[in-house]
């Protein structure tokens, strides 16, 4: 028997111990002998990135609960998993890998097969940090366990016991998912709350759209600064940030700053080696997880390739994270497997004490379809998630996309009431089975009538879309 | 200019009206001279059959909020709408139809192109009647307004109050839909309550979900006896219903009885005249909705086509009764519709104040496959409605059930707390589709902690099943 095929992942998070966990049971079933290393730089494995904001909100009490498994788990399961090692170096030739622990010293991994895992650090704006690189005091992203203690420490307990002498005040940089979360986290935290946007909030929806979403933020207290930009913070004595001004003029006093203002992949390790990444920096798997001979990549680290416009696109996600590390898995101990692509599905809330805002949307917006050269066709549609004498019946509107002439369904947005956004399931459903508006408008989906209308919101959407095409 | 078509519509319910509706929307559309006749036996029009049971428990104050449309709006739009007449006799030659007035009046309507939509109306067991045919007292069916307005008068004002001197105690025929939301509008109502059916609760869904439900319902404080029938009924002295006995020698005092033991289609009218009907006496219209030269017909008076086996089935929904009665009515004024069938989706829940479970089933059960011939593989898999750290998170089992070799998606069922149940509805697009289980377990579906597990419960369930095929 030769020796084991040695596998070297980095970075431990959904992707990469996806990955290792797949190949390790892969191999047992089919009798491969596979050694499997991962090097994670923090001293976290997978932890739920998005469960981040309900931790900092209150809805998590103990951030052990947001950690899939503990690193003595994986390492029992058969992981040799290194914690605390950052890897510097990648040699394609030498199929070698350097890296640094924590403490400086540096070490060396050759491999057989490496998986690429390295996920998409939050994107940190120039005028976050001090003149020496250091974020400003008070500023801080939401994308890994440490960010979140930082979070509950900027918040501090005085506001948790509601004993501080004046009410707080925060900003919120950015309108995407994590800038909508933190912007609820802050308000029911009882934090005086401003969100500024270069855009609109959930910009990945059309206007039409977000703009429900920013009409109840504003309406829960939030002060929305859309299609405006940061131009300057100030700082005080101790070097904590004061005060931000925006480009339009605009100055807010801030005892804290949410840096929500996306993510970009960590690429640089294979870029450097001469692997090729995208657009967006990322790496570009092929269907079965692989970009060059032995070197796989998956997870945040990586586009993927759209089904509705067969070209890749950054959608850092864990769902897919999730998949990709699978398929990679499967296929590095002798499987066949495949990552089908994206639709860009998404899903989240805005919820307080007066509001409860559910917001969805899957395959291509109006502008991403006008960029893929798509004749695209929309309608909004105002429905309800249950019938209009059920207690629970709460308005929720509905924009569906189709293409001229085709018929091809495009795409869907949700923006309504408790019940509403995992609605978008039954779109992307007929997406990922290229299904045209008819066929949405026709199928046979559940009512009741605490669940739906009896035509079901989503479909009477498509067929008044489908009416008008 | 040639003389109007006149339509002849017999049923005004959610099939008639909205054939009637959308004939007169179409002729508008395309310039064609059409009058349009409807023929109700009740004096209620379009109203919601699946509202009864919500509110006979009290969720919905006002009758009124159950009719879609009142019989003058209705005629404001149109439609000839005559109420309180039976239609007695059909004449296909003559192309007449000869109908009653409430005071026995006859009267005769001719036609160019027939509408039967009549409907399904409950079944009534011969122990629920009195030698003379009428219903036993304290017995009924929940299937009209009508029906709704006794089984108030039945809970009474009293235990409304809570002010009745002794715990009055229902019984409940049947373990389907009705009889699972009657218990519940029974218990909520502080009405002691005996569900008795002859096989087990909920037998759409295989025993091993049913037996989830069985068992809420038990806890919730229903008794249930399943695989039981009546076997004799008692009546006090005026007649009303004193006690129940069972074909297993068991007999329980009660003070009402709801009978919900199914519906039939009426097609009498019909079948005298000639016209075929199906094992299940539904009509058996084409995908036009066409069951014989400008005779058509549409809702719970019809089979329908089930997509999965090929095969008519007996399937009264309304959400089928509006897509047929459209589908008829834009055909019945020149256009070119189809109804493409049916998956047997449904949903239905069991709420009290100690217990929230939703239930779903779409596809063929297991029994259904393998009535039909099919090689089906199955698993329940355990999950929950949204991440496990956060507090929305509920158990939720969810059931695949795929075909051996063709792994084509053959049905899924769903037994869980809040937000479970709608999730049918991306099983049901993955059918109407024509998807595998794997699919089903590739798709990308919305994730976020308040809404899903990062693999969606219905994809795990899916993915699992999958990899044991």
């Amino acid at each position: 028997m030769s020796r084991s095929k040695r596998v070297v992942v980095i970075g431990a998070d959904a992707a990469g111990m996806s990955a290792a966990h797949q190949a390790l049971r892969g191999a047992g079933k089919r009798g491969i002998a596979l050694d499997v290393i991962v090097l994670e730089s923090t001293n976290h494995t997978s932890y739920s990135a998005c469960g981040l904001p309900y931790w900092i909100a209150g809805d998590v009490d103990d951030p052990q609960r947001l950690l899939a498994r503990s690193a003595d788990q994986h390492r029992g399961m058969g992981v040799d998993l290194r914690m605390g090692v950052t890897a510097t170096h990648l040699d394609l030739t030498r199929r070698n890998v350097d890296y640094v622990h924590g403490d400086g010293a540096p070490e060396s991994v050759p491999f057989d097969e490496l998986v690429l895992a390295t996920g998409a650090p939050a994107v940190i704006p120039p005028w976050a940090r001090n003149p020496d690189g250091s974020l400003i005091q008070g500023m801080h992203p939401v994308k890994n366990l440490d960010d979140g203690a930082t979070w509950l420490g900027l918040i501090g307990i005085e506001d948790l016991l509601g004993s501080s002498s004046r009410r707080r005040q925060a900003i919120v940089v950015g309108g995407g998912y994590i800038g909508l979360e933190m912007a609820e986290a802050m308000i029911r935290r009882g934090i005086e709350t401003t969100l500024i946007t270069r855009s609109e909030v959930m910009s990945c929806l059309d206007t039409d759209m977000s703009d429900r979403i920013s009409q109840a933020m504003k309406e829960a207290g939030i002060e929305m600064l859309t299609d405006t930009q940061v131009a300057k913070v100030v700082t005080g004595p101790a070097g904590e940030v004061r005060e931000i001004a925006t480009t339009d003029g605009r100055v807010r006093t801030a005892d804290m700053v949410v840096l929500g203002i996306g993510v970009s992949p960590a690429s640089e390790l294979g870029a450097k080696a001469g692997l090729p990444v995208g657009a967006s920096n990322g790496y570009l798997p092929d269907p079965a997880g692989r970009i060059s001979d032995g070197i796989w990549a998956a997870g945040d680290c990586c586009e993927a390739i759209h089904r509705l416009t067969g070209d890749y696109a950054f959608m850092p996600l864990g769902t897919h994270a999730n998949k990709q590390g699978r398929v990679v898995g499967e296929n590095l101990s002798g499987g066949d497997a495949r990552f089908d692509g994206v639709l860009g599905t998404a899903i989240t809330r805005f919820v307080t004490d007066t509001h409860h805002v559910e917001i969805a949307r899957t395959g291509l917006s109006t502008s991403e379809a006008v960029s893929a050269g798509l004749a695209v066709r929309s309608l909004v549609t105002e429905g309800r998630t249950a019938s209009g004498y059920m207690p629970e019946a709460s308005p929720m509107a509905t924009k569906v996309l189709a293409e001229e002439g085709t018929r091809r369904l495009l795409g869907m947005q949700i923006v309504g009431g408790r019940g509403a956004g995992k609605r978008i399931d039954t779109a992307a459903a007929a997406l990922w089975g290229g299904m045209t508006v008819d066929d949405l408008a026709g199928m046979d989906l559940a009512y009741a009538p605490p669940f739906a209308t009896v035509w079901e919101a989503v479909q009477l959407a498509a067929r008044r879309l489908a009416d008008r095409m």
